[in-house]
Formats: C-alpha cells, structure tokens, sequence
C-alpha cells in the first residue's frame, strides 16, 4: 500500500492506494470516531463490494443506504435522501459517511457530509478509475443542477481516501476509458513525462496490467494533490484541472445527463480544447494530433455529438463556475503538459471549433 | 454609525449599526464585487422595504426574489427557488445575494450563498430585532429538515452585516419580544452586569425608545462577535449560544414549524433550562423567578404549549447537533451570567423539568 498526503493544515488527509485495502479493519477503523457509521453506494457496486465493506466494519454499528446509480441521480433530491437516512437514524455530529461508488457517490455523499449538521466527516472510497485518480481527492463535492454540472455543493475535504486497485478487475470497459480521460488530462496540464508515458502504456492500461494501473493512480492523485495543496479553493492554479470540463460539461448537460459518462465527455471536451488552442496558434498540429490519438487509443470518443449545435453549445457553456460576468472563460493548452489559466478567446474561433471540429 | 468587527482572518467581516442605513448606497457598494446582485426577501418585508434598497442599489443590475414568510418556508425546497432564480439569470462566482429580512431570509440566504457553485458573497441586512442581535452574526446558516431545526447547512461568513435599526419600527409587537429574547440571552450566559441594565430598561426597550434599542443590539453584537472569534465552528464555547434552544428546538418542531416564532420557542426554553438547573442545585430558586420574570415583562411566553408531553418533547430533543452518540446534551446555568457547556443531566431531573415546569 502506498500512502499520499494531501497537505492542506488541519484538514489534510492520507490517500491510501494499494490492493485489497477494502478487507483491511484497521486502516477504516483510524479515521471513524464514533459508532455511528452510515455506508452510502450504488445499486451496481452494492451486489459487489458492500457484504466486504460490512464484514470490514463488522465492529461498528452500520447503516446502509443504496442509491440508484446515475449522473442522471446526482441531484439535490437524492441528497435529500441521505439526510432523510440520517436523521432517521438519528446520526450525531461525530458520525462517518462512507462513499462506496464513483465520482457521482462520492461528490453526493461529500455534499451531504458537508451539510449534515453543518459538517460531519466522511470517507471517499472510490470503485471507479475514475473517481480514484481524481473526483476524489480534493474536496470538490456537489451535485448538478437541471441547468449546470456540479452548480451546487461545497469545498469539504474527507477523512480520507481510500483507493482500493482490486475493485478495477470488475469495473466495465467503458468506465475503465472514462477514467484514463482525466489520467491523461494530467500529462496534459502539468505532467508532459507523464503524457509520454502514457503514450508507451496506454493498451497496458486497458489490459489493467497492476502495476501500471497502480502507477498511473499514484501519479495522477500525486499531480492532483499537489494542485490542491497550493489552492484549494480554485483561487488560481487549480482551474487547470478543469481543462477540457467547460466543453465537458455541456456535453453532458446538453445530451442529458447520464447518457456520457463524465470521462467520455471530458475526452470530447479536450480534444476540442485542443482543437481551439491549435486554432490561437498555441500548439501545433502535431501536438493536436498526438492528443486525439491517445484519446481513440485509450478507446474514449474524440467527437461531440451531432444533436448539439454551435448555438446551443455556447448555451450551456455560459453556465460554468469559471465564467465571470456572463463571459465564458476556458482552460487551454500552451504545450503537451501545459495549460493556461481560464482566459475569454475570440468567439469567431470558439465557434470555428465548435462548428468544425469533428464535425466533417 | 457604529461598526463592530467580527475577526475571523482573512473571513473577518463588519457590522454596520445605525439608523437609515438601508439608504446608503456607499455602504453598501463597498462590498460588492461585480454587477451580479440579487436581492432575496420575502412578502412582509418586500412592501416595506425593497423599494428603499433597491433605489439604493440603483447603479447595480439587481435581481429580486421575493420568498414567503416563515419559518415553515424555512427548507431545502424553498432553497431549490434561490438556486433556480441564480441559474436562470446565469449568475457567475463573484455575485453578490443581499438577505433583506429576518432570521429565516439570513440563514436561508446564506445557506444558498454557500452552496452555489460552491460559495459567492452574501449580505446580511436584518430586519427584525432578532436578527439583527443573533442570527446574522456569526455565519450560522441552514434550513429544518422536517424531523429537526437547522439541520442542514452550513459555516458560511456574510461579507457583511448591515443593521439598520430604523426598520425596527415597522416590526410588530410579537417579533420585538421575540428578538428580546435572544437580548436576554446574551446577558444570561455571560453579560451580568447586561442582564442588569436589562432589568432597569426593559419596558423602554417595549417602547421601541431608540437608544435603548442601539445600546441593545451593539451590546449583544459584542457579544455574539466576541464568542464565535474565539470558537467559529462550535467546537467550545459557541454552544453557550444555545441556551434554552434544546428546549425551544423541540417546542417548534413538536408544535409545527412557523406557530412558535423562534424568539418565543427560546424564552420557553431557557425558563425550562433555568427551573432544570436550579433543581440540579446550580442556581437559586431567586434566579430562575428573575429570569422568568424577566421573560414576562418583555411580553414572551414562559409556560411550554400544553399539547407536548414528556415523551413527545424527548423525542424531538434527541434529535439535536449537540447531542452525541444519542445522547441529549444541554446547556444550562451556573448563575445569572455564566452558563455552562453542553452536558447530560439526570433523566429524572430532565423529565420533572418536563412534566411539572409550568404544568400546573
């Protein structure tokens, strides 16, 4: 097992990354403070994984609460449930949540923890590839609005994280890909050895060799925890997580949340990214061209969908958290391992790209 | 004019206190950073007083929402309406809510400032005495959850509070006396020689008389300010805040959300809290009929609602942010001025409280 840190004064965390860290008693029982302990999942990770969470925490006294799985669920009704499972049974202050699922669990059950009694703590334990190299570190938790991704939550870190490899071996095809889209988002912003690394391994990746699985997470929460270290309320530099998520988000929102998974729309949404940078003269070609093929390589989709115009593209883009007075303001790329600070472009370039790439 | 500040870092914040001031557009600019402002209140106060503020705010592009009044209307739904009107007029990260209203406007607003798109700025501008001394100050905000007050929120600081004391002449009899009793409180739990004053000045302070009224409220600003520096998030000695709310909790939840005003709910409370800790032997028979009185002469009622019983009031106790792994936690009094932090007390002491306090 390896242990990251998150460093963040009173409230940094350990990440824990390893094999079969969900059989281990001890590691769960360092960060629970109370008996009352409340195990949130999915209807999909609950047939495999939570009978080994509650023989885990066989000591303490569970409560479970399964949620139906879906972006499409990640709403502020379904957060009423888990305060409705709360106060029934009567959880205190010093309660534990437990997330047991991807990045929609886990950004939901943070979000729930944050308002419980104005902040109880939690644990992230992601299932997905996904949720383990990044929605789960960091703090960012919330849920969408019918009109915006993640328009409503909070900054409130977990406990801890605890990033189980085994779960991967059951994890589908498509949420395997979805995940290496941000994997391969950190080589972009800030990682360019990394990138390349990515470009040798990336089939290995798909085979889910362990050790490369095992690297490819450690690097990308080491990147990740870094970026929040140094701004962990997106002040600045950790922005720059969220390159390609403005194209992203509206694909998800525009074609219906829950039909792109967040990855495969992030994927979408850095290619175009890419394709606009290209366009300002920022990158080359090449370096475009380097990108995209990764993305088809790592089996993720590198063209927006055909239902979503320009017009409405821009639509759903000016709902975004990084927008200022109405202006859309975008992360881009000055390089392979590069990426800029949100900035407003000329809008006869981002609607070239968005009429464009792809598109022929 | 009088400013108090409430030191909390780089969260430290003014509040403003003084007549007309819902009329000064300087004092209200020097705090809003861009042109996104909306105004949130409800149909009491939008007759009385949102002309006057947004004639104020008139060099400002300002959206309204007007809410209905109560602490019924107090909940993630009505919130839900905040979030809504936010995302349709595409409010970006550095808008600015503006809580035009009482305790249920401030801590709902400022629940919705901290959640959209993870925390904007927001205002307080209190409009009845209670908030003007209480819930505003502090960064307390949330909304009930229908089994439990405030059970939802979130540690969220205002980037100012503005009290404008001329309002308080427009406010109805039964929200004076409300406010008064978190006056009291204040001189209570530990301000003796303010417990005093309030004696000699009560009766003046019914008649609205304007400098007794400014003493009041800065008095117990100063102390409201000075407990949530040294303990923002209730980790110590902020419970004291919850004298008699335990009690008063349990009264408005049991009796329905919105038939008790808060203020009301609490007077009962403490007199339940004082006749507790004067058959533990804390403090003097003499005392608790001071208090009591105290809470009479300022026209708030002091007998619990004859319809909760004993076990229907334990009921609604148990579900409360003090208490911990179940158990009821409360604060009392060791004398007039000095209360004590949150503890278990005898079940048997607590239900002859319960069963013969006021019954007879």
């Amino acid at each position: 097992m390896k242990t990251l840190k998150l460093d963040l004064g009173d409230r940094s965390y350990p990440i824990y990354i390893g094999s079969n860290l969900l059989q281990q008693s001890k590691l769960f029982a360092r960060h629970i403070v109370s008996n009352h302990v409340m195990v949130v999942t999915n209807d999909t990770i609950a047939p495999l994984y939570l009978d080994k969470v509650l023989e885990t925490l066989s000591s303490f006294q569970i409560e479970i609460l399964v949620l139906p799985d879906g972006e499409q669920f990640k709403d502020l009704e379904t957060t009423s449930r888990i305060f409705d499972a709360l106060m029934e049974k009567r959880f205190s202050r010093n309660a534990t949540l437990i997330a047991l699922g991807g990045g929609v669990i886990g950004d939901m059950v943070g979000f729930a923890a944050a308002c419980y009694q104005r902040g109880i703590g939690f644990f992230q334990v992601p299932t997905t590839l996904l949720a383990q190299v990044d929605s789960s570190v960091g703090g960012k938790t919330g849920v969408n609005h019918p009109c915006g991704k993640n328009m409503i939550g909070a900054f409130y870190q977990p406990q801890c994280v605890i990033a189980d490899t085994s779960v991967l071996t059951t994890l589908d095809d498509r949420q395997l890909s979805a995940g290496l889209a941000e994997v391969i988002k950190y080589g972009l912003i800030r990682d360019p050895e990394f990138f390349s690394w990515l470009e040798l391994n990336i089939e290995l990746m798909l085979q889910r060799q362990p050790e490369t699985l095992v690297f490819a997470i450690e690097r990308s929460c080491m990147n990740k925890a870094a970026i929040v270290a140094e701004d962990e309320l997106e002040s600045g530099v950790r922005a720059l997580l969220n390159l390609g998520h403005t194209f992203g988000h509206a694909i998800e929102r525009g074609s219906g949340y829950g039909n792109y998974l967040h990855g495969e729309a992030v994927a979408i949404g850095i290619c175009q990214a890419a394709d606009l940078s290209c366009r300002l003269g920022w990158i080359t070609e090449k370096n475009k061209a380097r990108i995209i093929e990764l993305f088809q390589r790592a089996k993720l989709p590198v063209i927006p969908p055909s239902e979503l115009d320009c017009s409405q593209y821009i639509d759903c883009m000016s709902v975004d958290k990084k927008n200022l007075d109405g202006k859309i303001r975008l992360v881009l790329l000055n390089a392979i391992g590069r990426a800029t600070l949100p900035c407003s472009v000329s809008q006869t370039l981002l609607e070239a790209t968005l009429n464009e790439y792809g598109r022929n």
